[in-house]
């Protein structure tokens, strides 16, 4: 049952060799990892309103391209940035790798907790939005976001884990369809207001621009520009994904690079001068881009409808970058011994399974936890981007200072810029969106930290335990086998049978409780015993554990160095209530000798037809 | 942890010899068996009240009288004819067990299922009345009656978990402190009413009778009479626990049972006269014998409260009949093989402890779903009394006649007149009660016994697969032992060093996954593998599952009658959390190859220190 559900969700396994074949060609790779920077226009614009409009009302929108010039700016310099790392890591140089590498393994570790966290408000974010494009089209399915966010989570998580390439062509025409609505919209609309044709937006007239207005101070500017500054999230994916590359795979990667955020620029830039040419405010249950459509195309018409769900497509697809990139980073961190082992092994269908199942729980518990609200998400979202942004380029500096390859000064330079732009917006979004929920994610890396820090231990522990080292062999060893029966039948008699086989000091234990069953016990003996020693213990008690435990004991005192077996005589019922029906006292043998040396407990099954 | 708390609460071991020990005097087996008959006086009265007083307003206390009369007369053939079980079943006479003897199976599950029921119940509504005499003392307590009521639960499941004498010390001073509160306000009350010196009752005066009044039907009757019925629950408590008296034990149950009826009918009769005589009405948030105390002791003074708190008393403890029961009945149909045999397994303190605490668990579900409220349980509670009284007294009948003792006639005319009677009410209680609640058991006995069947059934089929008969023993045969590993360590090696004890024929196996890995642990071998013959896997879809399975599959097939031992190196960490940090690979072997004849899975397990 179990199994035809998986294959029919996952498919069948793959081979390891197709591992090869996994690659991605530029085109598709824009769809899978340029979803995420080129999805993030469709919400950049509208966090930057939300702050200005309550402060400054419809004055706001003189402030918004101003703001926008200088988020692309950051934008431009830190993809120059990561195009020099692209190059230098063509075997993916995430943030993690690139910190480890040049910044040691502390801010390795950093960088990996921010990027998973990232990864996971990535996926929270960007679901939440897409869903906001939704309830834009259909507001009265506005009180089921968190059930939309989470049906659509289900659904990636899914396609991921039937396997990257599929990914692929599941993500290829929803990513071009959203690029192609979105020109369209950019151009019809700076046509209609070229034309000096420009309606104003529905949701301008009737929007409630606050009585009280804040006064439009640094801090507001402040908080407005690190909400700009989501359109940068998921340029690093690209680098993260470079061996996913059909080969060249590096300059491959940064072609895609420089494309896709091309297409970011220019879709954020037109967004943000046509909301200002339509004097868009923003709007509880709509978005943005919804007031924006709408006005452009006057209401909701079939082309309303199409670069809505375009919208919504790009956006739950752009929750994918993560989907590609946590459980490679996972693999990562655990093969570095940072994390369980189980996030390093390739899943039936070469997809790091486990990775991809716990994004998935977490960025569940985010939509749910926080009603799967965009607005209440993005001052989570920004600090782990910054934090890795910050490392990333911080070590490609070293690298360049260590190096000194041709052109290391220039290189440097770039890197140096970009590193330090990003902790400066770092610095602004840590003290701009503190109480509004970015404190969670201050606390949050140093704690996972901490976890990476004690799993590496353990790990280390194990294998110095391990080592062979010093490992002196020793002369074959005795085996006593102790075999404890509760009646003579045949999943006893079988038990012997076993037994026989594994030494020649076998013994059969029964403890007294009743003495009519103690009789019949030892006169079946004669007959069934296949001449092994039966001993027979006395319980006062009428505990059947303590005097075997203590007669396991006394044998072990005697030959401490030597093995002993407890074979245990168990049923196995044709159906699972049937265990019910039977003493679970193997379960307590086992518990109780699970801590002791040289002690082997064997379940011999006997199996039960009905 | 669990086993220091296990002694603080339920005390150290007792020795199976000291069962004998814990026989019960009359004075005390009257408080441990007879609480349930004597507490239900403090509710019999009210409840044929609360049937009466919407029907006929104050009139109604006119009925009281003849339907209680009527009652009392019941009561006291039904004691006689219960005298007769005590002594043809001197090892205890429950229904089931007169009922299996004389009438068979069928009735005698029924029998069991319905005293079950009437156990759980009669915890249930005792604790529930209980709780009513304190809410009734302290009205701001009557929102928190479950929370009350489960707390007792507890108690009263710790008390008896702690073993029967212990419980005996526990109830005897409650018992005969309610009983003597009980005198002493019959009988005060009773020189008042004798000195002309009546009060009305505090509640009569402010109660709001119902405008609209129900004729006084036939029906109500009925019903106020099915109500009423309730004094009898309990007369069966003695006969099912004849053994736990010191002996004569029949002699001294038979008194004791007398003893417990004349307080039963004493109480019954004097609360009935005096609610009449003070013109009592039963109130939602106030018991009947709250207000006749009340009114009595003129107010809330130190009497008042003192026969409130030996009525919670003696009420809680009531619930205590069940506890003494319902394990013993569980271990007795447990032994029948109609109950799983863990019910018939006394605990460390001689107490049945799962039957204990499965009625604990049962009756803390009804108090939960009935809101802890006294009315609405007693309508189920009523039919599981009655089925099991008709069937247990039917069975004597049968009993007499095929046994044809001297005086069988007499002994026949009274258990017959018992069974007819109570066959009568329990026609009664089914009609009157139906959709108050009763329907409910109809439905749930036959689904207990239709359990009690098809567990009966799968007992015999497992005692048929085990019997030895026409088992022919075969020759020894021979054990393939296969050592799964993952590379060569310590643990690897202390595997192998038990595989070689096992058999002559000892194979480990690795799974080729990464060649560079392979070619290690194939250069290890040579030094670490102790001669065993390394086999080295292709797994194509890097699944170390699939190609082991099938190794273990084709070698099976090669003597499909010996035996395969898997053995699987395990860890076992120090800490529960670090299991996380290891692959769980064992365990599913172990469920991939539990339902295969001839292989057992072995954990070899490997003790790591931090």
């Amino acid at each position: 049952m179990y199994s035809v559900l998986k294959r029919l969700l996952i498919g069948s396994p793959l081979s390891s060799q197709r591992l090869g074949e996994q690659r991605l060609t530029k085109r598709v790779a824009l769809a899978v990892f340029g979803t995420d920077a080129i999805a993030s226009t469709a919400f950049a614009t509208q966090e930057i309103l939300v702050v200005l409009v309550p402060a400054a009302g419809m004055a706001a929108l003189d402030d918004l391209v101003p703001i926008s010039l200088v988020v692309i700016a950051l934008l431009v310099i830190v993809t120059a940035s990561y195009r020099q790392t692209l190059y230098a890591y063509p075997n993916g140089g995430g943030s993690y790798i690139v910190s480890r590498e040049n910044l040691g393994t502390g801010p390795s570790l950093v960088a990996a907790a921010s990027l998973m966290v990232d990864y996971t408000l990535t996926v929270s974010v960007s679901i939440a939005a897409g869903v906001a494009a939704i309830t834009s089209a259909f507001p009265a399915w506005h009180l089921s976001r968190v059930e939309l966010s989470l049906g659509f989570l289900a659904f990636l998580a899914i396609g991921n884990l039937r396997g990257i390439r599929e990914s692929g062509q599941i993500f290829f025409l929803p990513t071009y369809f959203f690029i192609a609505g979105m020109a369209l919209l950019i151009v019809v609309g700076a046509v209609k207001v070229l034309g000096g044709d420009v309606p104003v937006a529905q949701s301008a007239a009737s929007a409630i621009v606050p009585n009280e207005m804040v006064p439009l101070s640094i801090f507001v500017i402040l908080r407005a520009f690190a909400n700009g500054c989501t359109a940068l999230t998921g340029i690093e994916a690209i680098s993260n994904g470079v061996p996913a590359f059909k080969p060249p795979e590096a300059r491959n990667a940064a072609i895609t690079l420089i494309l896709m955020i091309t297409c970011a620029v220019i879709m954020f830039m037109g967004v943000t001068l046509l909301a200002g040419a339509y004097h868009i405010v923003p709007h509880n249950e709509e978005t943005v881009i919804s007031q924006l459509n709408r006005a452009v195309f006057g209401g909701r018409g079939a082309m309303y409808y199409a670069i809505q769900a375009g919208t919504t497509l790009i956006l739950v697809l752009a929750a994918n970058t993560a989907f590609s990139d946590f459980p490679r980073l996972a693999s990562i961190v655990a093969k570095d011994r940072f994390l369980p082992r189980q996030f390093a092994n390739r899943g039936d269908r070469l997809a790091f399974s486990n990775g991809i199942m716990v994004l998935s729980l977490l960025a569940a518990i985010l939509l749910i936890a926080f009603g799967g609200d965009t607005h209440r998400l993005i001052p989570l979202y920004m600090l782990g981007v910054f934090v890795s942004f910050t490392l990333s380029q911080l070590g490609m500096v070293l690298k360049w200072r260590r190096e000194k390859k041709w052109g290391w000064r220039v290189g440097a330079f770039v890197n140096g810029l970009g590193a330090t732009l990003t902790a400066i917006v770092l610095i602004v979004v840590s003290v701009t969106k503190f109480s509004e929920g970015a404190w969670i994610i201050i606390v949050l890396i140093p704690l996972i930290v901490m976890h990476f820090v004690a799993i590496n231990r353990h790990y280390s522990r194990v294998a110095k335990q391990l080592s062979l080292k010093g490992l002196t062999l020793s002369d074959t060893k005795h085996n006593t086998v102790i075999v404890p029966i509760g009646g003579v039948h045949r999943a006893v008699v079988q038990a012997l049978d076993y037994a026989r086989t594994l030494s020649a000091d076998v013994r059969a234990i029964y403890v007294d409780v009743d003495p009519v069953a103690t009789k019949e016990v030892n006169d079946l003996w004669a007959t069934w015993g296949r001449g092994v020693r039966l001993e027979i213990l006395a319980s006062p008690f009428r505990s059947v554990m303590a005097p075997l435990l203590e007669y396991i004991e006394i044998t072990n005192d005697e030959r401490p160095d030597d093995f002993i077996t407890v074979l245990l005589p168990e049923f196995v019922p044709a159906r699972w209530w049937h265990h019910l029906l039977h003493n679970q006292r193997a379960l307590l043998i086992k518990g109780a000798l699970l801590f002791r040396r040289n002690i082997v407990v064997t379940s011999v099954p006997y199996h039960l037809e009905s």
